[in-house]
């Protein structure tokens, strides 16, 4: 069920995560969150994924659905787990590490209550910083993903009809998105992250800050879903700018151009040259061992001597980022902003997005997906850069 | 901002809450889940929302987005909330209710310890009863998103081409979906919920289980998202069902119709009978008083009489339930499952969908929405019920 390349990458992660977990002097590792049992075991399914500091792991699935194999076994809830290592000879780990920062406070205490752990670590900190460096075979995916990003974005300017509103090309766009094999689900960690498929900004409405973690915001099409396209008219003079997400695989890459309907006024297009002029630095210079901080400090910088700062990542509300690790989640690690203490390190994949936003305008600027390698950094999302006209 | 029906909505929930609060000898309720946030406020933000027994609502907004008035405060972190009480003269909680089912573990055990209450009691629990009964603006909203949805599957046959695939006739319904303003998002209660704007299920694909709490499952695009439509060709005599989500309002609609290429073998006709014959019984005699037990049961019945229990709600796993309350979530409360201990209420409104899985054919069956009046069922999603031809 399972091919032999995710099969062998599935053991280096178990691989990873064991040599942390002895570091830490953890005994145990149990995962019952979605994202961490697909990373875990490269399947979604509802139970647990129980690894050992030493050993071998074991799958506890509550439904049937195909699994099968070595350490699978089929549970109705979670209390028949104490039986189940005994019955295997399993030790109950002492130190045991449970999602504090992605099970529910019920679940988690449930799940503590079973095991009596002496003590309890943090699995959600452990797994985000081991997600962090990605794996051979997520690199490939993010390759897939970003790819098919691409072409998606080569067929907008098709999607595009003079009068039409944000929303409307956002339909358009949506559609050929999941022509091109995008999955639809943009998934976020931490509560209150909802977004459908992605962002386009437009007009004033560039303007409207985010109550979320976003870098902009948008005003969204009902108090239910405070972010992005709004309705804005796409007229004369308007910059678009199209956040789309790249789930076309489990990876999601992240990927930003600007359309422009008519001519934009000269300060648009020189505050989209500067963010290009930060990216072009920051792909010249940033190698592993740059301090993230100093990635936003540049753009920072970049962004002073133009003048732009009332701009930059917002102008109501501005963002305190200009970029953010990508994976199975849109906003994992490392994040790029003043206060980060991380250092880039090869294979982590991250988005940098140096964007300005201009009153009544739209905003402008760019995001691209990068790779880590020992050498520097590689940009996956090939595509057009400068600010692409529409009519 | 918020318009006075809306608002005058709010002060009944409110209402509601201070009541259930009461009776409980809780003195305080504190919000921070999005879904509890936009019922409690008609906002989605980032931040909690405070409610005392007694008195009035305190809202602390954690990123500017345009909210004020009476009770708002701005707030950089939950640590500033006790002072804050306390420079109002808000006595502090000693029983605090908290959401133990949406918060993760890490922020509720925060909140506990902010405000260090004698006892904590279970918000989740709370809120779920109280929103499974609508207040007449949410009822406003499910009229809106019935007629929409409707809309929608009335574009169906029109989408249709021969030879095409369940997720190529998926783009097209998604589109117009939009197009008619559903706001995409799939909300779910409960983890790993996830599943991208609803389902059609065809051929084979619809024995496939789910590993969730959903009624039918499908294997879905990826192993991310194992769930829905998988590239199934839409041949002769496959029944096709869709299933896609009515969120064209904060509430959403459930409806499920039934689309035939060719003609179907003869056990599919029966078997979608059978579904509207539990329909129009249920129609016909549930009240409120009327168990939810009850409604599963019935169906079951029908199910047993027609001899075709090994087709209802799946074949190689079968749902437990016949129905489910809609709302803001998909799966709200009440469930019409046979170890249910509720009754029907007046303004409940819940999705009833009796459904045959037909191996190596499809799915066949009827869902519609119902909202429980004070004489009985009243029906929401009004769409042709028969199988629809598509070719």
């Amino acid at each position: 069920m399972i091919q032999q390349e995710l099969m062998n990458d599935l053991k280096l992660r178990w691989g990873r995560m064991q040599q942390a977990m002895q570091q830490m002097g953890a005994d145990g590792c149990l995962l019952a969150g979605g994202i961490n049992l697909y990373y875990t075991t490269g399947q979604m399914y509802s139970g647990y994924f129980y690894l050992p500091a030493e050993g071998s792991p074991r799958f506890f699935i509550k439904r049937p659905n195909g699994c099968e194999g070595e350490g699978v076994t089929y549970i109705r809830k979670p209390e028949q787990m104490p039986e189940l290592f005994a019955a295997e000879g399993l030790p109950m780990p002492e130190k045991l590490l449970l999602e504090a920062d992605e099970l529910s406070y019920n679940d988690y205490t449930r799940l503590q209550a079973i095991f009596q752990p002496k003590e309890t670590g943090n699995a959600t900190t452990l797994m985000r910083r081991l997600r962090e460096i990605k794996t051979p075979y997520e690199i490939s995916q993010f390759r897939l993903s970003a790819e098919r990003h691409a072409q998606t974005y080569a067929e907008i300017p098709a999607c595009f009809r003079p009068g039409m509103t944000d929303l409307e090309l956002q339909y358009e766009v949506e559609k050929r998105m999941r022509q091109n094999g995008s999955l639809g689900l943009f998934r976020a960690f931490g509560p209150n992250m909802d977004i459908f498929m992605g962002s386009i900004l437009a007009g004033e409405n560039a303007e409207t800050p985010s109550p979320f973690d976003f870098a902009l915001g948008g005003g969204g099409m009902d108090a239910s879903c405070p972010l992005g396209a709004n309705g804005t008219r796409l007229k004369e003079g308007t910059a678009v700018m199209i956040d789309m997400a790249g789930n076309y695989t489990a990876y999601i890459t992240d990927m930003t151009r600007v359309f422009a309907v008519g001519k934009l006024p000269e300060l648009a297009y020189r505050a989209h040259q500067t963010a290009l002029a930060i990216q072009h630095e920051i792909e010249q210079t940033a190698r592993p061992g740059t301090p993230c901080a100093e990635l936003y400090n540049l753009a920072m910088a970049f962004t002073e001597k133009a003048g732009l700062s009332a701009y930059f990542m917002g102008t109501k509300q501005q963002a305190k980022f200009v970029g953010h690790g990508i994976g199975l989640q849109i906003n994992e690690l490392p994040v790029l902003m003043p206060r980060s203490k991380e250092l880039l390190e090869p294979n982590m994949v991250f988005a940098l997005e140096p964007k300005y936003v201009i009153p009544g305008i739209g905003a402008v600027g760019i995001e691209n997906s990068f790779l880590v390698t020992e050498k520097g950094l590689e940009k996956l999302t090939h595509f057009n850069e400068e600010i692409i006209q529409l009519s």
